[in-house]
């Protein structure tokens, strides 16, 4: 794979399971042709909260980020793969893991149960994970909703400083944009940040993201990408437009974001690929929700007309 | 004055008191002066969280419209007067007053001890306020991280329909522009915002938002107009370069906010009009913080020759 | 009245309103009557959360209080007054007011829009308040649930140190009993304490509280006097079983407390006084609501043969 | 071991670990005898909160389950093992491995990074797991603090009715004992309480918990033991007495609870024991807090002569 240098849309993939809960490996390669010729979408970012990663096991993620690297060979461009884990022993393992089997890079999040006391110990054990991940470029996931990190990722990444050698960005979820700001244009170091709300994409482009993370770009990749472009061309109202009518239709389904039960109903709908179940404690979408969420998927494709 | 159709800068204005604390009219001219003449400012949000309103007494408060209606007399276009309160009576006291003495428009914010329990709890309590206000525009003033409020924007214009005749849109000082973008563009009736996330404000204005209201534009409504004046002639880069420019200033001095006695400190510098202390429960800063501010501002001077 | 010595049971009455919404002193006689001989109650906290006095004007607050201080004279205890503000103008005018009619105690609690940012910032309140108050007690009313006020009650106590003369101690409407433990007995200065969480009052008491304020003794107060005349005689578990029966009525009708205008619909179909509806923002109880909780009553009279 | 029946004191262990960031199972022998000789407390909560169970390998979970249950044969009473893990693949492999080695019961808690959306989606996922536990009791952990679970410990027990054959208790880590008293006293079926909040556990007692399990227990288990003694023979006034030294001396450490750091330099300096250094995220106690604690504990040993 090429140096890491992450531009675009990379999708946040969903991990496909069978009926029985246990993942679904065997559809892989068919979900690397549909993001790549039906999204026009080469990156992904393994294992994240869109995949469930914090719900599968370490042998199991392995097992996944290795399919994924089969399948994407000479397909995609880069594969990031979330190793964080509760325990620094398991992301340590599969820090060493990704850099083994060749994965582009390695994005850890803050544990969620024992949450740093400070901005230190999160980069204590950031760096702790790093020295197992070889060349891998680090990748920071500030998601605060999920991990309750109380700290601005700016302060995050004052503390990181020069400490970590293979510092490569943010992967940043959060709706904090003057924070985002901070991280690309007030340190010394430039930062890059992957932007990770896809509801409100096109302002953190604007404010200077260099790629932009997200669940949603499994089934509307190409519309995000289209918007990009129109974006890199200047022709910002265009743009505008494209982002008012996916928010439109995101917010047909939820105004508080997307689930991932409801994403793997949509996905499997659009694709036409099983993701199959999430795994508990997600639920299932139930009967009700399922048709409720194929009518929006249909009134969804109405984008492509726009 | 004219037809309310906010559009640009307003100041969010502090509330100039004595060393004793009592809220001090005698400069209210000099301030107006100030905002016009140096800042190039003819709107101001009276009565908000910059200017303490929830700290002051309604026969206070009546006295402040008072004192910059009479300042402001052909100097300035539109004065919003904030009249929350936590007795729904006082806010309909203030409403009658507010038209009675001829201000441009209300604001009302939900109360934050008895937060409402439905989005239709909280739009009753504005409609009846809103009664009392005559002909006067309603706007509603949406600041969760003060008033607690759990509901989206969204889902409070939702719940308000038709039902508040004058309802004039909202001041939306959160982050979610999501959230903002669905109130602008995903409602039968158009509903205008003024953005209130100073920090952030051209994400705000760049989805869609017709004005931008906060307390840094006392000081800095001249560097904010330009930014403004770049992105309607279309050079988007040389806007971005001041919002950035602006959040770096604000950075060093506060990564989370300049707080209301911070701001009066920076105020009282900067306009040379003595803005005096908070009122309890806000504290004045004491005199280190008060010379760092200072010395952050010399730094925010070179802001004008950007 | 007698010097100010609170112990055991005082009622947090509710504030009878016309169905227009204005306050109804009318009934005062009355509910003062059913406190004392229906219930036993003889002391009261006024205008508190569940009076809505922070939904109340500054004019009907002291018509309340002067209401209840004519109809208790030689028939209640003590009434203190919750004189708490968002405008520390208005509260100093209360606390004069307070002490001028002749009110046994003031109570007071942060400013809940404007959040103190240091304890100290809270006891400067609390004392300029406190010496607009005369001679009257000073109550702290600790109500983190409300007020949003992040510290510790016993962080404040520190604080307060010797800083307000008449401090009488607090209100304490937490959960957390190793902080009202630390009030109690880990201070140089010993605080009384009244415990305001009704539905766990056994174990507030047992851990030292003098006496127990809240809105459920409107209408079980007999029940809860009962309870803690087994606790004094040493009865612990005829005590328990009280509690345990009460908890499971509250349960009935509500797992996370009970609001505002349930409470007003329970006292009135209890006590035949009519309470009216709240006041905006709160929103009365339903047609089906109301029929729940008139049935959850008739099965809580039972309690009175338990 | 016997059939479980909890009662009294148990100790929520702490996991020692060499300078390296192993484990050290080395010293789980000298552990027991500490535990059994020193304090009297013959029954343990391993890998739990204390345990830095969540930063723990499930290898390494095993290993410490099965140095315990070798070291502890004939010695201890119960060990309790908690099986948390954010992956349910985990969590299943740990109950069979507690169930084929031979522990007492199994906890199981909420996971943190996904939040189950219901009460019933967390029902499903302690049933999914119980059902690899065989025979073995199950505990639900609820410890919100931690787990970031919203539902009330009342509400997840109604939701999990009959559904967990095995089913038999909450370890109720939360100070809200009216949702204690509910789960204790207001349900079809009896459930056991083993309250684990140490700063207020007499209060947890009162309302009816059959044991305590905190981390406290391990250095000041012989005084808890004591005071529990006291209650059971009605001498509620010298418990109390008790519980107010403990609170006092917890209080000179801490105000919000004592961390694991904290009390893995405690536990080392009481019990001359070494603990060794906490795992990442956590962070060891820096040399001046060290020296901090270890005058406390100085002034904490002479809670033996109280």
């Amino acid at each position: 794979m090429d140096k890491f240098d992450l531009q675009g849309i990379a999708a946040a993939t969903f991990t496909p399971m069978k009926p029985n809960g246990d993942i679904n490996t065997s559809i892989v390669g068919e979900y690397v042709t549909y993001l790549v010729e039906n999204q026009g979408v080469t990156s992904i970012f393994l294992n994240g909260t869109s995949g469930e990663g914090m719900s599968l096991s370490t042998a199991e993620r392995k097992k996944l980020l290795e399919a994924w690297l089969c399948a994407g060979r000479n397909r995609l461009k880069y594969i990031i793969v979330n190793i964080s884990c509760s325990s620094i022993t398991d992301c340590k393992e599969l820090a060493k893991h990704a850099e083994q089997v060749g994965a582009s890079a390695v994005a850890i999040t803050s544990p969620s149960y024992f949450c740093p006391a400070t901005p230190d110990a999160l980069v204590d054990f950031l760096h702790a994970v790093s020295l197992e991940a070889g060349s891998l470029p680090i990748i920071y996931y500030h998601i605060p909703v999920m991990s309750h990190i109380p700290f601005l990722a700016s302060t995050i990444l004052e503390a990181i400083g020069n400490k970590i050698p293979n510092f490569a960005g943010f992967k940043f979820s959060d709706l904090n944009l003057f924070d985002a700001s901070l991280c690309m244009h007030n340190s010394g170091r430039r930062c890059p940040l992957y932007y990770g709300v896809d509801e409100q994409m096109l302002t953190g482009m604007l404010m200077g993201a260099q790629a932009a993370i997200g669940s949603t770009y499994n089934y509307l990749g190409s519309k995000n990408i289209e918007m990009l472009s129109l974006l890199q061309n200047e022709k910002f109202q265009d743009a505008l437009n494209i982002q008012i009518s996916i928010q439109k239709h995101i917010a047909s389904i939820s105004k508080t974001g997307i689930t991932v039960p409801e994403n793997k109903v949509i996905m499997s709908y659009i694709s036409g690929l099983d993701m199959g179940p999430p795994r508990s404690p997600l639920t299932a979408c139930g009967a009700s929700r399922t048709s409720q969420l194929h009518r929006a998927v249909d009134s969804l494709q109405s984008l492509s007309r726009i």
